[in-house]
């Protein structure tokens, strides 16, 4: 069995190791919740001081231009583009992760209806879905009236018998954010392609997590978020991908000035711009914008293959360890034991998960807790240790033996 | 006349003037677009380096609840409240001005429809609105086919005679970005109303900029900017006003997480949150939005009432000064004279404006430039002084006098 001296033994050779210096970590923290905020890159501060005290203070209304800041969105896609496996100009940085789903998810019924499918009504998504991304499915179809409805599926197993002739659009998050589960986004694709449907991929979970490669598996739109394991600071905004082939017919109804063709005309009248540009709405936060930069450097000295060896390295020591020291506490692993279908997190139930995540998060083991039961772990292999994997089980394993949580602590809202 | 000594001795009575100092103003710099993006507070730097430092770095996923990150739009929202006149609960500072725009003049649409006024299915609005107003409400009604449609109108003149039986909503900004024209709010969503259209504000360049009644007036919904008059940084978050009255009722298509009733039950299917919390949407950028906060602590040592008495006198004083020391160059006023019709900037036309300000800027002269040949100079009673006012028009002169712009001068992008 795995001993605490082999997991130091593991992070000397480990080559992401010298990546945890790019990140300002807290000590007396083990923390295995970056899936749902990010840690802080040492050099964010620095930037935002650039930003602010420069850019802002000094060179005003000047620095729209002198700054760079009106290309930031274009420039940022551009770096997250490789990681994705996108191209150059498929990507852009901007408004929330919710927003730019409402932008892919009416697109993709435009294109639907403007190959007369228009028959095809049915927004086909999981139950198990983030809520968000459901809640915006069924606020656009409702908006759309005509018949448009959302179609819930009760499991991965019951996804393709869902997607049939009424299928406009498939909207799935590619890696669950309960359980891990990372869906086969190449078979799935083919499959909803080969039946008519256009497919939306929520990246929140995946992007800087897991290798991806967005075109050459077939998917038709894409969004994700930057302050999860990219990175990028609390609410950082989100990123979109369309695809060169579907540019040309991106049409959505967040036509705001960003996404003109000539914003600066100011004609009265919208034409959108040529290329990705067009998927931009109103102005951007330019401080939290720029730090999604901060992020991105890190990734710049790595591969997203180096990234998931050590994810699936980290995870599936964390899965052996919890159940070998932990055994007989009643935890079950609810992430896929397959390499193929895991994420770069895990999630155990626990009949009193809320408490024992609470009573982990106290004595600085911080990961979080989702409805009904389940405690999630988070590993980011730019900033996680094997020692911090190990130590980590160590508290788990202390609380449950001790049974040193209580059952009837108040639940908060985390995010 | 007025002469220089004179500006130096209204800036030595001015109550307003030790205010100047809470702002990082560049030295060799007369910065008259405020009205664009605000100067930088002093506190902003701070702030900032407390969310990033701290409350990021340290805190990590727990200060979504121990900073009050996700109470933040709220907060703000009543932070902002009392400058347009709105009340506690009704405002939240979220998404940007057109994604604002998008959410209300969609609700304001289906309030129409839900009172069996569906027959109402256009959206009056002027062609010399900003740009992104209108094409947010041509993306909005193509969107929702079913004869949907957009009115522009020519001058505010016609606007009275345009508001018939056919109109839903009246999307009109406040204070126009071009001419600095101030609409009567009052009697124009009195008009609307007694014809059965609901109106839609535009704040962009009122909100801090003059004083605003949106309840005492009648309005329906607004929207504004926190990055112009009230500092709030560039491209931070804008926000929206819903009225206790329309809350109930308010539903729009952007139903993302933020905006539901319990965010946290993870519940499969959208319940709107009770009150100004269903204006929400995603997740917002917190270091952006957090320095909005730094912005409004400057208002908070004055009044609504005082900024617009020096916000008149420093823009009477900019007319008198242009009208009579660069008299015979050409220079056409474009807005109101009549106090109650005016923003708080100041545009003149001029053959060659593009040119005459590009020399402005280079002399330290920091305003702005508008098509058609619009020159555009912003007063913030926050941090401008009479003085300035006094060395603006001096350089205007000595540009204008000695012919020291250049025709050819190419136009770049300007916010």
């Amino acid at each position: 069995m795995t001993a605490r001296k082999d997991c130091i033994a593991r992070d000397a050779q480990d080559p992401l190791a010298p990546l945890r210096a790019h990140f300002a970590l807290p000590g007396g923290v083990i923390y295995l919740d970056g899936n749902s905020l990010g840690a802080a890159p040492v050099a964010a501060m620095a930037r935002a001081r650039q930003v602010i005290a420069e850019e802002w203070a000094q060179g005003l209304i000047r620095s729209w231009n002198t700054a760079g800041w009106f290309g930031m969105p274009k420039r940022l896609g551009d770096r997250i583009a490789p990681l994705i496996g996108a191209a150059e100009g498929e990507v852009v940085v901007t408004d929330s992760t919710s927003v730019n789903l409402f932008k892919a998810l009416a697109a993709a019924l435009h294109v639907q209806a403007s190959r007369a499918h228009d028959a095809r009504r049915v927004i086909v998504t999981e139950r198990s879905n983030f809520p968000t991304d459901v809640y915006i499915a069924q606020g656009l179809a409702a908006w759309m009236a005509r018949g448009y409805s959302v179609r819930l599926v009760d499991s991965a197993a019951e996804l393709s018998g869902a997607i049939d002739g009424d299928t406009a659009v498939v909207l799935l998050t590619h890696v669950n954010y309960r359980t891990g589960y990372q869906h086969d986004m190449a078979r799935i694709s083919a499959h909803a392609r080969a039946q008519g449907a256009l497919t939306v991929w929520d990246l929140a979970h995946s992007a800087g997590a897991v290798p991806l490669a967005v075109n050459a598996d077939g998917a038709d739109f894409a969004v994700g978020c930057t302050y999860k394991y990219l990175n990028g600071g609390p609410g950082a905004p989100a990123f979109i991908w369309v695809p060169r082939r579907h540019q040309a017919g991106f049409t959505q109804p967040l036509s705001g000035w960003w996404g003109h063709a000539a914003p600066f005309a100011m004609a009265p009248g919208f034409a959108p711009a040529d290329g990705i540009g067009r998927a931009l709405c109103g102005t951007q936060p330019m401080v939290s914008l720029a730090m999604v930069e901060c992020g991105l450097d890190v990734f710049a000295l790595t591969t997203m293959a180096a990234v998931r060896a050590k994810s699936l390295a980290l995870t599936d020591l964390f899965i052996e360890l919890v159940e070998t020291r932990c055994a007989g506490h009643r935890l079950e692993l609810v992430t896929p034991r397959e390499h193929a279908r895991r994420g770069s997190q895990v999630s155990f139930t626990h009949p009193h998960g809320y408490a024992v995540m609470a009573a982990l998060i106290a004595r600085g083991v911080v990961g979080d807790y989702r409805e009904p039961s389940i405690m999630r772990f988070g590993f980011t292999p730019l900033y996680s240790s094997f020692a911090d994997v190990w130590d980590a089980v160590e508290i788990l394993k202390q609380i449950l033996d001790r049974r040193d949580y209580d059952p009837a602590a108040e639940r908060a809202a985390v995010t």
